[in-house]
This record gives C-alpha cells, sequence and structure tokens, in this order.
C-alpha cells in the first residue's frame, strides 16, 4: 500500500465516523456518476464521494481532508461545460457533493428573497418562488438537474441576463465553508450593506477553490402578469444590433429576451426536426427572438411589441415580424431557439465558443472572424446565435458539407480555438462569458490574461487556500506546475 | 530633523521630479482642503497633497511611496461620510487626490457604457450620458461635487438603487493602481465573463485599502420617456411595507424611487422651511415618496400611479394620495423629502445613523427600536426616514424639545449608538448600508463581525498589500494595534 493510499484509508474511515456510512460513496457503481462531466470530456477517480447531509458536516469533511491532506472537488449537479466539478485521475482527490442539501430555508415575500441551501435544483427555487406569484430569475437549458451551488460558483448566465443579471446580480448573501474547516455567515438578505471587502462576490464565480458554498440568499422578483415572445427578421448582425437600442428605448426594463439565430442555425433545426416549421415566408439573414415581461397585462405587452415592430418596419430595421399569439406559439418559438445546439449534434461534431464581446462590436466581431475561418477553411459553416443582448455568442464551427466530422475536428480545433481567441482578445471580449473555467479553459486563460491579474488571483488563491486543498488546478493552474 | 521627517523630504522631492512642482501641494493653505472631512469630524495632516494627472503618474506616485514607505491615502471629491479619505495626525502619509483624473475616456450608445477616469464629477458623468439620451442611473446628494472614483470605492446607493442598484451594480470593469504600483486593466465593457476571481467587486468597496481605482467602465441605460412622482399617505411603517408590495406588483421594474418619510421628519421640515407645504389637508403617521421612470409616455406612467392609488386606498392601505401634474410639483416632493436633514440640522445637532434590515423587517425594527430609546431617554424624537425600498433608513435621534442638543450629544450618543448598533445585528441589518466605515465606524464593524469574517478580510488585505500601505487602520483596524 502506498503512503498516499494508507492516507486515503484513514481519511475515509473518518469520514465515514463523522457522516455514516450510507453518506461515503467508494464502490466504483456508486462513485461512477460523479467522476465524469456532463459533456463526457473529462473521466476522473476518487478516494470517496462524500454526501453531507448539512453545514456542519460539510465543515467537519473539510476539516477531515485537511488533516489528512487530501484535496476536495466540490460537485453540485455535476452539469457544468468546463469540467470544473470532476476530479483528476490520480484517485486521491475527494469529492463532496452537495445533493443531499437541498432544502429551501426560508422565503420571504416582503423583503423579496429565498434562502436556499446549495444542493437545491435551480427548477425547484423556480416552483416554490411561482407557488408566492414571485419570479426567480435564473434561468438555463440544465435548470431540471443544476443546482443553484453550481450556478453560484461559475456565475452562471442563462437567458433573462438582459434584464436581470447573471447569477451574481441575483445573490445578497452567501454561507461558505472555508478551506480551514470555518463557517463564514454571511447569509445577508439586504440590499445595502457596505462594511468591509465583498467576500460575496469573491466566493461566486470561484467554481469551489475558494471554498465550498453552503447556502445563499437570493432575490426574487414580484411575477410578472404576462410573458410576450415575438421574432424579428432581419438582414445582419449590424441590423440586429440597430434594432436592439430601437427595442431598449420602446421597451426599457420590460425586455428580458434579445436572441441571435442566423439563418445556417435554423436551417439545421429545420433539417433535423422537420416538424419545426421556419416562421416566415422568405428566407432572412438573421432571426431575432425577443421577450417582454409585462407586470400590468398581455394586452399591453402585445401593444408595445407590435409598436415595435410597426416602428422598425418603417425604418427599414426589420424585414419580417410576427408577435405570438398563444402560449403554443411562444413555445414553438423557444424551441426555434432551443434546438439550435441540438440540431448542431445531429449535423455532427462541431467546434464551440462560449464568448462574449462589447454589444457594440458584434457585428464587425462576426464578420471579421467568419472571414479569416472561410479563409482557413473554405467551406466551414458557421452556427452562430445567442444571448446578443449580452454580447454573449455561441461561435460554433462545422465542418464543411459532406466533410468528415471527426477528422474535421483533430485537424482544426486547436487552431480554430487559437484563430476564434485571438480576435475576442482583439475585441476586449471574455473567452468564457458563461461557462467558466473549470480545467478546460484555464491555459488559454493564462495565455490571456495580463501577469498583473494572474498575480492578483494567484495572490488571493493563496491566501484564503495557502494549502491549495479546494479543487486544485481550476480556474489557476497548480502553482508547483504552472 | 527627525527619520522620518527626512524620510518625507526625499519622498516629496521624488514626486516633484516625477509629477512636477505644480502638483505636489505641501502648503499648508493648499494642502488644508484636503485634510478635514466633509462632515468636518476628522482633521488630519500630510507630507505632501498629490495630484497625478494619468494613470501611470498614479503608478509612479505609489511606487515612489512605497520605496520611501509612505502610507497612501486615495481621495476624490472628498464628500465621504465616514472619514475614509482623511489622513492620520501624524503627518507622514501622503494625499493622493485624483482631482485632475476627470476625463471621460469613451461612450458607447450602443454597448451602453461610459468609460471615465476615477476623478470625473457624479453630475458631469450624469450630463455627458444625457447628451446621448443614456441615463447613468447613480444619483445622491453629493452629486455636483462627489467623484465616480469614490463612489465607487464607497459602493455608495442613493436615491435609485431600488430599480438600478448601488454603483457596484453600475459598474462593469475597473482600472486600478495595486500597492505594488502596477496598473491592473480591466476595464471591461462586457455584460458576461467568467473567467477568474472578480477582482473588480474586491475593489469596488474597499475604500481605498487595496488599490487605488484610476478608471472605470460604467452602466448606462436608455434614458426614460418620462419621470412620474406621487406622494402616499399612510397610518404606518407596516402599511408602507404592504404598499410597497402592491407598487412592486402593479409597476415592476418601472418602480425606481419608494421613500418613507415619518411625520416628524416633515414636521421639521415645514417648521424650518416654511415655504414648504405638508402636502395633504391632514397629518398622517408617514409619508412615501414614490417615483416611476417609464420608456413609454408621461401619460401611461401616470395613469399607471391612478390605477395603484386607487386600489391602495380601495384596500385601506393608503389613506391619501397625490400624483405630481407638473414637474415643479415633482420637485417640490422630492424637495421635502432632501429638506429632511437640512431641517435637522437647524433643529440641531443630533445622532445620526445610516442602518439596513431586511425591508421585511423594517416595521418591526422601527416599533421595537423607538419603545426603546424612548424608555431609555424619554422625550426623545425620533427622525426616521430613508429609502424604504432598499432597506435603508436613516434613523437619527433628535433631544427633547428645549434641551441642549449639545449636552445631549455628550450624555447619550454612546449609548444610542449601542443601542441601535445591537438592534440592527438583531435583526440581520448593516450598521453601514451606504457610507462605508472609513475609520468612523471600523470598531463597531470588528465588534459585531465574525472572527471568521475579520480573518478572512485580513487575509485579503495582507495579500494584496503586505506593507499595509494603502490608507492603514480604514475599513480594519491596523494590524499592530488590534
Amino acid at each position: 500500500m502506498t503512503a498516499s493510499n494508507t492516507r486515503s484509508k484513514y481519511f475515509v474511515e473518518a469520514c465515514i465516523e463523522a457522516l455514516g456510512a450510507a453518506n461515503v460513496l467508494t464502490a466504483s457503481h456508486d462513485t461512477a456518476p460523479f467522476l465524469t462531466d456532463w459533456r463526457k470530456r473529462y473521466r476522473g477517480e476518487t478516494c470517496a464521494v462524500l454526501l453531507p447531509g448539512d453545514t456542519q458536516q460539510v465543515a467537519r469533511a473539510v476539516r477531515l481532508a485537511r488533516e489528512h491532506r487530501v484535496p476536495i472537488v466540490p460537485q453540485g449537479g455535476n452539469t457544468g461545460h468546463s469540467g470544473g466539478a470532476t476530479p483528476d485521475a490520480s484517485g486521491a482527490q475527494v469529492v463532496i457533493s452537495l445533493r443531499r442539501m437541498n432544502r429551501i430555508r426560508a422565503i420571504d415575500t416582503i423583503n423579496n428573497t429565498i434562502t436556499v441551501e446549495a444542493g437545491a435544483i435551480l427548477a425547484d427555487i423556480q416552483t416554490r418562488a411561482e407557488q408566492e406569484q414571485r419570479l426567480f430569475a435564473l434561468s438555463l437549458a440544465a435548470e431540471g438537474s443544476c443546482t443553484i451551488g453550481g450556478n453560484l460558483s461559475t456565475n452562471a448566465g442563462g437567458t433573462a441576463v438582459l434584464r436581470y443579471g447573471n447569477t451574481r446580480e441575483l445573490c445578497l448573501g452567501l454561507e461558505v465553508v472555508t478551506p480551514q474547516g470555518d463557517v463564514w455567515d454571511g447569509l445577508r438578505g439586504l440590499r445595502k450593506d457596505n462594511t468591509g471587502y465583498d467576500l460575496r462576490d469573491l466566493y461566486i464565480g470561484a467554481e469551489g477553490t475558494l471554498g465550498i458554498i453552503t447556502a445563499a440568499v437570493m432575490k426574487l422578483h414580484p411575477a410578472p402578469v404576462a410573458r410576450v415572445t415575438a421574432l424579428a427578421a432581419l438582414k445582419s448582425p449590424q441590423a440586429a444590433l440597430d434594432f436592439f437600442a430601437t427595442a431598449q428605448r420602446h421597451a426599457g426594463p420590460l425586455l428580458t429576451g434579445f436572441e441571435l439565430m442566423s439563418d445556417f442555425s435554423l436551417h439545421l433545426v429545420t433539417t433535423h426536426f422537420p416538424q419545426m416549421r421556419y416562421p416566415f415566408s422568405a428566407r432572412h439573414g438573421q432571426t431575432v427572438l425577443l421577450e417582454l415581461s409585462d407586470n400590468e397585462s398581455e394586452a399591453h405587452g402585445r401593444a408595445l411589441f407590435g409598436r415595435l415592430m410597426e416602428q422598425a418596419m418603417e425604418q427599414g430595421l426589420v424585414e419580417d415580424a410576427v408577435v405570438a399569439d398563444s402560449l403554443s406559439q411562444t413555445k414553438a418559438f423557444w424551441n426555434l431557439r432551443e434546438h439550435i445546439p441540438l440540431a448542431q449534434a445531429q449535423e455532427g461534431l462541431n467546434i464551440k465558443h462560449d464568448i462574449s464581446v462589447p454589444i457594440s462590436s458584434i457585428g464587425d466581431f462576426i464578420a471579421q472572424t467568419d472571414a479569416l475561418i472561410a479563409q482557413a477553411i473554405p467551406g466551414v459553416r458557421m452556427v452562430t446565435f445567442g444571448h446578443l443582448g449580452d454580447g454573449n455568442l455561441h461561435y460554433n464551427v462545422q465542418a464543411a458539407e459532406g466533410v468528415d466530422p471527426q477528422g474535421f475536428l483533430a485537424e482544426y480545433q486547436a487552431s480554430v480555438n487559437a484563430l476564434v481567441y485571438e480576435q475576442v482578445n482583439a475585441f476586449h471580449g471574455s473567452i468564457s462569458a458563461e461557462h467558466g473555467l473549470g480545467q478546460l479553459k484555464v491555459s488559454e486563460a493564462m495565455h490571456y490574461k495580463s501577469p498583473v491579474e494572474i498575480r492578483l488571483m494567484r495572490a488571493i488563491k493563496t491566501a484564503l487556500d495557502p494549502e491549495n486543498l479546494m479543487n486544485p488546478a481550476k480556474v489557476l493552474p497548480d502553482a508547483r506546475v504552472s
């Protein structure tokens, strides 16, 4: 038995004593679901998966891990896109899953806050809020299985950021177990509090590398009376930008969604899902899906969208438009948007990017980068869609028609990534808008960040986790190997 | 000459060489305005006031200070309420004023961002935004002289937090000179960026103790078409809370202001400023000032307020109401609110608190704390007003009628502060909602914060400013003396 194995053995025994045998998984068929990431890019090993039931148990598990020098990988719903919750291959790391800590501790309809444990499923929080005629505004594809702790640790975005912000903007307070096994009770439900450093925002988006988020106070909003959806057909991303400014002027904060879909994105959807219909009689270069959340009435929202579309068509910004006249049409509109990634998967493997640039640069960014890629790989097909209102594009590259996707990826992935990220950097954008760094993008991030920024990040990591116990090699490379 | 004086002398000479003699103030009549805080509570001394003209000059000044071991006090418009920008009495500290760095570097009306230097005056930024039909939503009493760098360093609040958030929520990116004299260029204009630790929010609200903010990218909003204001008369803070929920349900994100004013607050205003009229025919326990920012039309906003008031009066929540029918009436309503602090000053010195509690607790907090204070000091008069929609009260205590204010303060200030802060703590509130800690509230903050939180704050301070060069003894007590 190696020293590391012996250490693991005593650690696991101590965990069983602290948490109970049922909450310490070691058999490979029990741990397997925790060891592969959602996109199946990474597979790790672990000495145990711990399932603490409350904050004190998390703190005890962390203290034991520290005592036995076992690195910790915190995990929520395991739906991350960047491998941030997957342990490495050594088998020396322990996974602490927050899954059992799924209680909603409190809801306050006057303060408009909900206090939840880290393992609470996003959809369950939405449902609880709805029962009180409140909106919990975070919404994203994985909401049926992702947890709020994971959303906070990656500062998840989603489809309502335009109006409500990212997860960061929806959080008022946190409870965190530090790498020393202490509990920081920062569960404040305050809109204003200026009494020291902003620890809350430091833990948000830190992907479990500075501590383990165990609970949070999240903001609620009064539930809107109606949600109205529309599609607008336009010539180009630049026209979509001009239309965005017009829509914001008309609708102000009522505008909650502004999603761009290129013609080829929709072509893929209607090809692979023939039951879905292209919404206009002729094809157009770009389609925008708009959503408005109205606190007055559905009629008010529909009238507002009607006036907006009329003016935009008069100005020649919009070529065609349709306002959903029923809930089923609204669903059909969103279905188009949500089926793009699925249609792309049907078409074959492709090179994905989750990037952001200043909103005003989107037109230039797409035009220039499309041209560079077309020059490098003739016939390549761009699948460009995303949250235009947030400057956030899913800018994906599909092999030329008839070209084997596997071979395409093997040949071009590295060079296409480099080309896209160089362009993102030139436009002062972000190489990871809403998916975090995890282990997937750490080296790219280190390449594009300034030495000053890396030094500051390293100083914070070392100050809060001097023993490098928390999710090592995520967000920042291990100091020893960097 | 002492060693410290010699050190200062060489330092000042080096600064003159770096910045030019005109930008290094040493004569006492030149430095005096920088050495007393806005509320005249603190008076410090300095070896020099530096006026760098750009970021590189700030960086050079910091490197010189570090080399000569001269502690730095950064200063903006010097309008802070907590003494955070005033040097200590030793004369060994240097003041770095950002006043000359007042350029607006860029405005982007599609991205809805404005890039400003730290010394830009808040009102100038508002004006520049207005020229492009944009709103810069930060608004507060000192806007004619405070700077955005100071607003960011104290995370200032103001009158539009309900809809637009604090300064923190209005900031997308920062440029910061670190205590090592490096420049961190984090001037990103992105709505989404998840590529590492949130350094931006760490510097915001740090009151210059971790580095010097030299520039920022701030969010703009489309300018609303109309602002509609109304007053509502109610029985109690609890009724105001119920009315707040109704108003939010009706107006959603259009509601931008919800200010509470107790009857005695308005009594002081109409007494000391007889030209101001109490707006209702009978007196009422509480008056709420509501504001709505409308992107459609003034008529739409007025109709919405009309329906809201009608329903609230039918429900018995509101006893009387008036919607402003002109800009001058709107101004008159806001004048009432803004004259409360002035009327209070006329009435005599008083004990001020800038506190927040969860919004749902405001009724109970006021009732219980009022009773405790009345019991402790018979006849005392409470001046309670503030941003109810943010849970933020200016909860001020005025001597009983006819009692000498100076004697009242001398006798009761410490015990009243202790009583109020104990109550705030019991209600899970904040002892400094929007004014920061500065030097005024450091020891109180240390009393109420948990040892874990203080340890985390100290770890961050030590990691980023190991030589304790940046605004020592602000926010955290000096390690050597704590």
